[in-house]
């Protein structure tokens, strides 16, 4: 067998472990000399590889500097949110083909969620149209825990590490003062809910704060949410509500857009506030209390603080995993989890393979019966799911800066 | 000398710390059997005390459980914003110290900022103006680090820690695409800027993001930012710019007050966006590029992710030193900070004390000298100033549920 070079990419948003992936790739690649030659990383995804962009992971980060990867968040390699076109008679297909030709690659891994296993999906299929023996991977990748046909994704744990523990923390800052109020916590979720449910991870004890949990699974109600609210201050005089961004009413309508209607910048533009600070002006002015609003934004997916040790060591195991499996002839596939039981009836995963088709533009939502009834909680069920995934921290090496010691590109 | 029970309090807003003074203080007044009977607790401050609000710390928190203060952010004791009144011919004055004699108090701790050291001021001039023997003292607390007559504040170094590694992960989030983007992080401080000028710190080399960083100290142009950030494009097509929520005009108009004219919410009242959101707007709309925003919000104050070691341990010695002051015959102090080095020229702090007259009701502001000509930057002595206060981070441990173990009252 002739020795090929291997090529990774990451795509879509970052997460805390997509670099965790990525170490797990490229430390097996390097595992098996006789089949792998350089390992390359594409800088900004396909759409950077299209445009010449490369770097070799043996000049990039020698030495003990791939281990950094495991604790650094964000995307190492840059990423892109290209999608290849729909007819693979396209042009950009042989000219891609023809870059890997000459780059001598025998394998392809592409990190990232539903739209980057459509790349796969593409690349394969094309693949197998021109008989290369290319192999190309997906290796998963989302904080928002939707694709279809895997137990969870890598990211997931961290990001609802990161935000139990926040909304934790928020719960003892709120409660210093014995004056009602309530707390809008606004969470990451279009259409699937996982993040926001992640909020129930937070309590301490049977009802604790945070006392009402809306995903985008159901239909928001604002007179049904007020009224909780005020049942809810029976409970705490400090009231937490964790909501996905992407809350709706049974009409179809975000409920962030109900004040786009009236407020405008000074340009004239709609001013884009999201539905927490909606719902915290809904109950000031409603309810007459006080009210804040916390948008968690952008560190539930690049966070290291909350980098779960169970994450992370997936992470790694789904990279791996897959460079075993292209090595074994496996191609047009993506890496799943499977949750199985160890001898104690412990949580226990193995990672398994499924048709990448099957599995881009797919969306996978928070079933309906893990959701109350009343569409203001998430049930045990759920608890008993998502609690062995932020299960152990993982160290992060402080620097003489007294900061996270992170790798990055220039 | 006969044994007297000591007291304490929290006020105003948490910090990630103000547990860890409560540590020192109570810890310490164990070690005195001989003089300090019982140590209790006021819930909620002196408001809470009027009310007859108290705990005792043998029974709330007893062997192992007090040293998990070390590490539970926000006010274990709870928090009050209760200013007392200017007449000392007030009667509250003594009803208060009615109950300090039924409880046979003869040392009274309030952890807080410059309103608490008002709280401080005021009893210990009543103290001796009734010939009390009881022994006030202030122990400093607040995120903002705007106290005077001390080299810093208990509280500063976690939240700047926090600060520096949240803009870090945010530069990695932000540096994963290669199309011109702008990222303003607003950070708290109404009126110091010191929180935003940590910002500083999270750069990993000379000319790294965050490119911009601007304070309340000076006036902030809107168009002179504009240019900045055209400007700063040629450093990084991905631009970080942190702002204090207290940044304004040289008319004096707070930033965040620029939208307010035309942003209303459904009730027809004033929508409050902060000045992250207003000049996310205007980067968008004059220079037409990619522009998020991101607030901190409570984050920066009750997260114990980035608890500074150095932070921790000094809380806890300013929380020991005033014991020992109290029981030296001090009184009406506050605790304070002072620099100086050890043998090898390395950071060192020791504990002094001030009179808390002279600290109560007034605020330090970043040095105009610390700040670049132009306003969009620090200088490297603030640089020199603030890296030793985050050094060392604090280990948090972990509960079964996977989340940090904190203690708290329910």
């Amino acid at each position: 067998m002739s020795v090929k070079n291997l090529i990774v990419g990451q795509s879509g948003g970052p997460t805390a472990v997509i670099n965790s992936s990525l170490y797990g790739v490229v430390s097996e690649g390097f595992n098996h000399p006789e089949e792998i030659g350089h390992v390359y990383g594409m800088i900004n995804g396909i759409e950077g590889f299209l445009n010449g962009t490369v770097l070799d992971f043996q000049e990039a980060l020698p030495g003990e500097k791939l281990s950094y990867l495991k604790h650094t968040p964000g995307a190492y390699l840059g990423s892109c949110r290209y999608k290849l076109p729909e007819s693979l008679e396209d042009p950009v297909y042989p000219e891609l083909f023809k870059k890997f030709e000459e780059m001598n690659i025998g394998w392809f891994f592409y990190i990232g969620g539903n739209d980057s296993m459509d790349t796969v999906s593409k690349l394969s299929r094309y693949a197998e149209k021109i008989g290369s023996d290319i192999r190309v991977i997906g290796e998963p990748k989302t904080i928002d825990n939707d694709l279809v046909h895997t137990d969870h994704t890598p990211g997931f744990g961290s990001a609802a590490k990161y935000v139990a523990s926040t909304v934790r923390e928020i719960t003892l800052d709120a409660n210093v003062y014995e004056k009602k109020s309530v707390t809008i916590v606004e969470i990451m979720g279009r259409h699937a809910g996982w993040l926001t449910a992640a909020a129930a991870l937070a309590r301490k004890y049977t009802g604790d704060n945070p006392l009402l949990i809306y995903l985008p699974e159901t239909a928001f109600d604002q007179e049904a949410f007020l009224a909780k609210v005020e049942a809810a201050f029976e409970k705490n005089c400090n009231v937490i509500v964790c909501v996905s961004e992407g809350i709706h009413d049974a009409d179809g309508t975000f409920i962030c857009e109900y004040d786009n209607s009236v407020g405008t910048d000074s340009f004239g533009h709609k001013m884009l506030a999201g539905c927490g600070k909606y719902l915290e002006n809904l109950v000031r002015n409603r309810l007459g209390v006080k009210a804040r609003s916390v948008e968690l934004n952008v560190s539930q997916r690049c966070s290291a603080s909350m980098l779960s040790a169970t994450d992370r060591d997936e992470a790694v195991a789904a990279g791996v995993f897959g460079v075993k499996a292209a090595l074994s002839g496996v191609t047009g596939k993506m890496v799943s989890f499977i949750r199985t039981e160890d001898e104690n009836g412990s949580y226990k995963m193995e990672c398994g393979l499924e048709d990448v088709n099957l599995i881009c533009n797919e969306e996978k939502t928070v079933p309906l019966e893990w959701i109350s009834e009343d569409g203001s909680d998430v049930t045990d069920e759920f608890i008993s799911y998502a609690r062995p995934l932020i299960q152990g921290i993982a160290d992060v090496p402080m620097g003489a800066d007294g900061l996270p010691a992170f790798v990055y590109r220039k």
